[in-house]
This record gives C-alpha cells, structure tokens and sequence, in this order.
C-alpha cells in the first residue's frame, strides 16, 4: 500500500495535488498527516529527502516532489496523464509551468482553504499571472473541449491547478467565465470538498502560515472550525 | 526536424539542459539562438507561450519548459531516463527538485559561463543548498555506481545538472570529492565544451544578466573574448 506523506490541508498546497489525484483515479493510499511546526526539518527529514511534503514510499522506493510523484504513479496507473499524445503534452508543460512558475500568486495568495482574504495593494504581477494563468487554461478548455484543461477527464494536471481553485476561493480572484466555470467544477469536486472539510475541522494553526496572509491581505471571514 | 529556441549560451542555465541533452543523445535539431535583450516579451512570445527558453517546435506541437521537453522526448527516444525503475524514479525526483529548488544557489550564483566570480558574504541559504546538492548527488553516484548520477549512461538528469557544473567552475564553490569529480566530468563533455566555446566567443552582453553577478561577487577574470 502507497504511503503518502502530507502536512495540514487548510495550508498545504503541494500536499493536495497528488492526494487529489489519487483520490479522482482510486489509487489506494495510507494517508500520514503531518502537522507544520516552527522548523519542520528535523520531523520531515525523517520521511522526505527534502524535508518537505507531498512525499511518496511505495514498499522500499522513496518519491518526493510533487511532479515526480505524478510521473512515477504515471508509471503504474491509467488514466494519470491524458491518452492523447498532444493533450499529455499540454498537460505536462502546463503541469511544469506551475510546478515552477505563478510565484507571486503562490507568495501573496497563500493557501489558507478556511480563509476569506481583503486583498490590500497586491504586486503588479499579480495580475501578469493571473492573466497568464487564465490564458493558459482557455488554451486546454478550447484545444480539448472541457469541461477539464484535457478533455472530458481529471486528470494530473487539473491536480496541479486544484490549488489555485481554492486561492480563488479565498481571496476572491477574478478570472474570465470559462476559468471561472473551471474553479467552480474543482471546487465540487466530492474530493475537494473532503478536504476542505477536514481543513476546516483542523484544531491546529501554525503562526507562519498565518502571517503569511497578512502579507497583502486581511482575513474578513474565517470558515474554520477551530 | 525539431526547432530548439535557446537563449545566450553564456547566461541561460535552462536552455542549456534540453540543449545539452540532445547532443548527448544525438537527438538532430536546429538551435534557434535568441539573444536576451532588457525586454524580451515581445520577441520571445513569438515562439514560447511563457516568453522563456527554453522552447522546443515540433512540427505543430509547441513544448515548453525544460522538464515538459525532457518528458516529450523521453516518449520519442530511448535513453532519457534510466531504463532502471530505481534509477529513473531518483532522477525524476532529483530533476524535480532541481526545477523548483535551489533558489539561492540559481539566484546568488547566477551561469555566467566565461566570469569568474569572487563571493563576497553569501547568504546563508547557500551552503544549506550546497549540502543538499551534495547529499543528492551522492546518493545518485552511491546507488547506481557512477560515473553519472545514475550510472555509466549521461541521463536527463545530468542535464539538469550542467549549469550547476559551469556555476561552480565560475564561483568556486566547493563540494565533496566525489561530487567535484562529477563536476569534472560535466565539464569535459564534447558538448558542454562546444557549448562553452561557443559562451566565450559570444559578442553581445546584457547588462540585467551582468548586474546580477555583482549582487554578491565581484568578477575577478573573464574568459569571454568580446
Ligand atoms: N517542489 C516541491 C514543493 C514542496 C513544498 O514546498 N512543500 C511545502 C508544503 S506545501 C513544505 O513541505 N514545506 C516544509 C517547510 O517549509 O518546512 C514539490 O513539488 O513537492
Ligand atoms: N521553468 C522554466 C524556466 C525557464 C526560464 O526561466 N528561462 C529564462 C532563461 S534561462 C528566460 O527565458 N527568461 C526570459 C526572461 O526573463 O525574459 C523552464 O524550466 O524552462
């Protein structure tokens, strides 16, 4: 059985990717959720080479980095990536975009699923991604026909993007009708919504993450349970 | 015939992953040398959805960044990743890491092929990253015997790698026995030769890629013959 390591889902936005992925296609994993703390380097270290989360132990195989995760799975299971040889490439370089890209809408929109965030005076380039990332996903809703980036099925690419749909959520960002269609259908996703609720149920806030958001932001609505 | 869209060879560390791989692989294609100006939007949008190199034209399939191009080849030719499961499971997960980590080492020490670089008050941050890369590398050359990080074949994993190798010819960074022969290595390939030949006789400078240098070094010797 997968073992897949993981931190707090309200905070955790690597963490949701491949535990979203594996919940959509029905791969059977053992979930380890592990809490953020001040330092987390010497508890992580412990199953991730890198200290960080999402990692991955399959029998004896160590798996970290999210991207990996989904090549390796990838590997091992239909349906990760599209069939189709131009959608799959697509989703990989759409995939790779945002595994190393949309740095200023990860910085200043931090994942904080239970969070409603006033933005104050955002960075310019808030807006150069978004405007990016909307024209990125109207090429894969366009090119392949909806209502996911790559056609009729999740795939790991609308993995990667799934926390964006929360970002939208939070702090109330506006992209075009069909994006926003787009987030709408993550959001429901029977999944997404799971984790949402357990994010909402976490009884633990780890003060860096939440100063993070009042980096550019006010919380004006709090979903979160505890 | 593939169209690979790179940039300076003297500065850009993306481009010269796919570059580097291809020539190893012996994987034929056109190099289209663009070179970076102060905006490079305009010009680079003609060819990369993302205004970056590297980019690769394949008939109608546009491919970019570097880990989605290593993937799309890795589908059309053999030996882009280890054929070992175990092997290539670590150099997916190592080309990953690479892709989306090591900010400091890519910020503070910045591929400037031909300048050689004194350091003066580096951040911290940097020999965290150093013993990481080390440990990396290590692990790579330990389980799979060397002299490659996952054996006797040069893999997609050692391209992403290169520019590590030129920046620590440039900064002199030091690393373990083991990893400076690996280094060594990187910088007596055929084609990393050529690449940096080709870096040195370069006439054209941009002073956004030269300014970076002088944030935490002084050029202390340069090789570039214009
Ligand atoms: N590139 C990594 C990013 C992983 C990452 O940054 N994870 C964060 C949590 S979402 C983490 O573990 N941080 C640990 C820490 O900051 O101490 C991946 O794709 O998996
Ligand atoms: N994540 C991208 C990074 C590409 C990248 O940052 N390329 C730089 C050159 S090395 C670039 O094109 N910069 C253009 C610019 O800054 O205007 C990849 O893996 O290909």
């Amino acid at each position: 059985m997968y073992q897949l390591f993981i931190a707090n889902k309200n905070y955790s936005s690597w963490s949701l990717r491949p535990w979203l992925l594996m919940q959509q296609l029905s791969i059977p994993f053992d979930e380890k959720l592990q809490q953020f703390q001040a330092d987390n380097y010497q508890n992580f270290r412990q199953f991730s080479p890198t200290a960080k989360v999402p990692c991955l132990h399959d029998g004896d195989n160590v798996v970290w980095e999210s991207l990996a995760i989904v090549e390796y799975l990838a590997e091992r299971h239909v349906g990760v990536w599209p069939a189709d040889p131009q959608a799959r490439n697509y989703a990989r370089c759409a995939a790779s975009e945002m595994h190393a890209g949309f740095s200023t809408l990860r910085n200043v929109c931090t994942m904080n699923c239970g969070a409603r965030v006033q933005l104050h005076n955002p960075p310019a380039a808030l807006a150069t991604e978004l405007a990016r990332l909307d024209e990125l996903w109207q090429q894969g809703l366009n090119q392949f026909g909806g209502p996911f980036l790559t056609g009729t099925s999740f795939t790991a690419v609308d993995a990667f993007f799934a926390p964006v749909a929360f970002r939208v959520q939070s702090f109330d960002l506006k992209l075009s009708e069909n994006a926003m269609a787009y987030v709408q259908l993550l959001l429901e996703l029977p999944a997404m919504q799971a984790w949402y609720q357990a994010a909402l149920l976490e009884s633990w806030r780890e003060p860096g993450h939440e100063a993070e958001v009042g980096l550019y932001g006010t919380i004006i609505k709090d979903y979160r349970q505890n």
